[in-house]
């Protein structure tokens, strides 16, 4: 970590009853267009992964790419995209995971990790965790071993974190807004 | 360049007839998730804008997200997507741009570039150049000084990039597809 005080969560927009009233939406575009919070951030994700020979990281879509893009670069790794259903062109693997009304969809190319490659999964936030444990069961339907997820933001009254270390993935975050 | 030789063209899939019959597909999947062919797409890409003092690098929603966010660690700027309408939770400027069949719209937080600052545009790919003229338009609205637009493909044939020559954009690009 090149400064342990730099203050990312101050480099995050929280913007009140956004998308409904009730919710304090955690807004990273803040961090990301600065470039000094941006580059912390890339750092202390991979801090822990520098040595451990992954093979891909596997961003969720969308703002999951932007990290998992610099990270990927970073660790000399692969990209892999988890995206929505039906924005993938070639044969998929697809689950369906639960959102507060109703289903939702990702899915991942069947042939964007072979069996046995290290995966580090990252999204930019985790809050119930929905979509993340999608991503470990797609990435586990490929054989992928997943060695970590990794999220800027953890929300961890809504239960995320701990329902993938109950899947056996390690969780690793950087900032924690409780009361969300 | 690491290596002038990498055939980076090899390690894009090309899917005939999709999205729709008559159209060949470029997947850039299979270059992302190559270890290789990732890293020299983004040493490539950011090679002439080492020294230029880059402020920002601003990525195309979804898969310009992914070479945005490697480009902007790699160069040290901030990260800011463009997205499609009604995505980003902060006020916003917006374009509309043509599509095939009728318009489709997207937007920039206001706040994401000063005036002044230089900017580098990024998307995967120029095909016909709408989207990226789009951005090109917002990034100016807020006073932007667009240094580059960079993209791993371009398919000359449908012109994008003289579109783009022609507003005064210096346009990189890595491979290039004729007859798309």
């Amino acid at each position: 970590m090149a400064d342990a005080q730099f203050d990312l969560a101050g480099a995050i927009r929280t913007i009140p009853d956004y998308p409904k009233p009730g919710v304090m939406f955690r807004d990273i575009t803040t961090l990301l267009a600065d470039p000094v919070a941006f580059g912390e951030t890339v750092e202390r994700l991979v801090a822990p992964f520098r040595d451990i020979g992954a093979d891909k990281v596997a961003g969720v879509e969308a703002r999951g790419f932007i990290l998992g893009g610099a990270l990927a670069h970073q660790l000399s790794a692969g990209f892999v995209p988890i995206r929505k259903r039906g924005k993938l062109p070639h044969e998929t693997v697809r689950v369906a995971y639960s959102l507060e009304y109703g289903l939702d969809e990702i899915e991942m190319h069947r042939d964007a990790v072979k069996a046995g490659e290290k995966v580090i999964l990252t999204d930019d936030l985790i809050a119930t965790g929905g979509t993340a444990e999608g991503a470990v069961k797609l990435l586990r339907q490929l054989g992928a071993e997943i060695v970590a997820a990794c999220f800027v933001i953890d929300l961890p009254d809504l239960g995320g974190r701990k329902k993938l270390e109950a899947l056996g993935v390690p969780v690793r975050t950087l900032v924690e807004f409780e009361g969300d």
